[in-house]
């Protein structure tokens, strides 16, 4: 997907939501456990409810990983179910030497036919390279994340600034904003003038609405730019808004509130 | 896998060599390709002809990955026919928030079974702990690894020291030498009398002996303590030694060439 079609997207539906398909089959309500695969119907029904109100869904890997062969198959069913016109992001954060990240780009761009994928930035530019050889395909590179631990190393001083900030500022001249966003956590609200600053045209991937305590306020207010240059994902707080008969409406519910926020800030 | 038993069979053996299966479909003897998985079969003799020189086999999850639904399965069905007394080793370089990360450790040492997995620290603490809860089980840490890209953050001045070395004295105390090992890249050699210096007790994993260039003299020489203290994988240059219908002697045979080397050192 090319930065215009996400634009247009946004513009269309007067929404910058992402919903993360975190799907724990331990939490999946209870009535779905009678079908063969009770995590892709989840996510089936999710997605339907909620299409409406958001322009991406990123399905983070490791909660398909922990159910070994058969999450792996969810996971490919739930991205191939996915309609077009949505980014479809894989939450992976990998990375790795050169030759590794490669086939990393092989596995979600190709066999899975991802739009992004998420990378941690720890091993510098060959670990990141392989990723943006691929056209109309976005890496989604961490650069101040959502928890508690980004204060251990991505906060540490180097210089006259922050880990972080060399990140972004190194990271960003290795690609464009046409195929690099960059995430940049909810809960971090007082950064955002900041990091918007250092990349004025970047778009940001941002998680730690819902749950986590972002407020999407906020974050809309500091760091929207012309070409709205956000992206908020929520997970938690719309996948399991319910969990009788009606999960899916309720997440629908949950998805409209959000989306009836950010129609004000869309320009 | 206890510390205590990984020091038993390096000692048992005369090896501290792990061996890389880092098998891309496209690399594997064309006379395999008839087997309906080659990949598993390719594991399988690569095991069958190299473990009397080496005691821990590292499993590349991205070449796995690539592949999709029929990689996952040769990865599951290769880790499970390694034999117990090795360390098994998910060189998967994960990492993400806490609930996320509880995932991929559940994923990697319940579901999969393996007894190691290798993590990425820029997200911090959080992201670290859930892979320490498990009794038993490694967590290795990148460290400073063996690529250029190694300069771009790792390498960084941060007060009055490097990134790398942040890393390495804060994520140690979340733990001890019983259940954390780093990755130091052996083409880091000007580095590791100062990296054992800063972490006498802990093992390290050395990647990037082999077709990567490093050292295993320099290293053995540099790096070793008391309990050896290292793990020196070689992935390409053993189980690409040959293309043939020997390649699996040939790989024995360059796998014997490491360990006789290794012999040597083995206090």
């Amino acid at each position: 997907m090319t930065k215009n079609a996400l634009v247009e997207q946004i513009r269309q539906k007067k929404s910058y939501l992402c919903i993360g398909l975190d799907t724990d089959i331990d939490k999946v309500p209870r009535h779905l456990l009678s079908y063969r695969d009770p995590v892709f119907e989840f996510n089936k029904q999710i997605i339907e409810a909620t299409k409406p109100y958001c322009v991406s869904y990123k399905i983070n890997t490791a909660f398909y990983e922990s159910r070994g062969l058969s999450g792996w198959e969810s996971l490919e069913k739930t991205v191939r179910y996915i309609p077009g016109d949505y980014l479809k992001i894989a939450d992976a954060k990998r990375g790795d030497i050169g030759n590794t990240s490669s086939q990393y780009a092989r596995a979600f761009f190709e066999t899975l036919n991802f739009d992004a994928i998420t990378v941690a930035p720890y091993m510098g530019e060959d670990s990141i390279r392989p990723f943006l050889e691929y056209e109309n395909k976005w890496t989604i590179v961490l650069g101040l994340t959502s928890n508690p631990g980004a204060a251990n190393f991505e906060l540490l001083p180097t210089g006259s600034e922050r880990v972080f900030e060399r990140v972004l500022k190194t990271v960003s001249t290795w690609g464009s904003p046409e195929n690099i966003m960059f995430v940049i956590g909810a809960t971090q609200t007082e950064e955002f003038v900041n990091v918007r600053r250092i990349l004025p045209d970047y778009f940001f991937l941002v998680p730690g609405v819902g749950t986590q305590g972002g407020s999407l306020e906020e974050i809309s207010e500091t760091a929207m730019n012309e070409d709205c240059g956000l992206l908020v994902n929520v997970s938690r707080a719309v996948i399991y808004a319910g969990n009788g008969e009606d999960f899916a409406e309720k997440a629908a519910h949950k998805a409209l509130q959000y989306q009836a926020t950010m129609c004000g800030y869309i320009k």
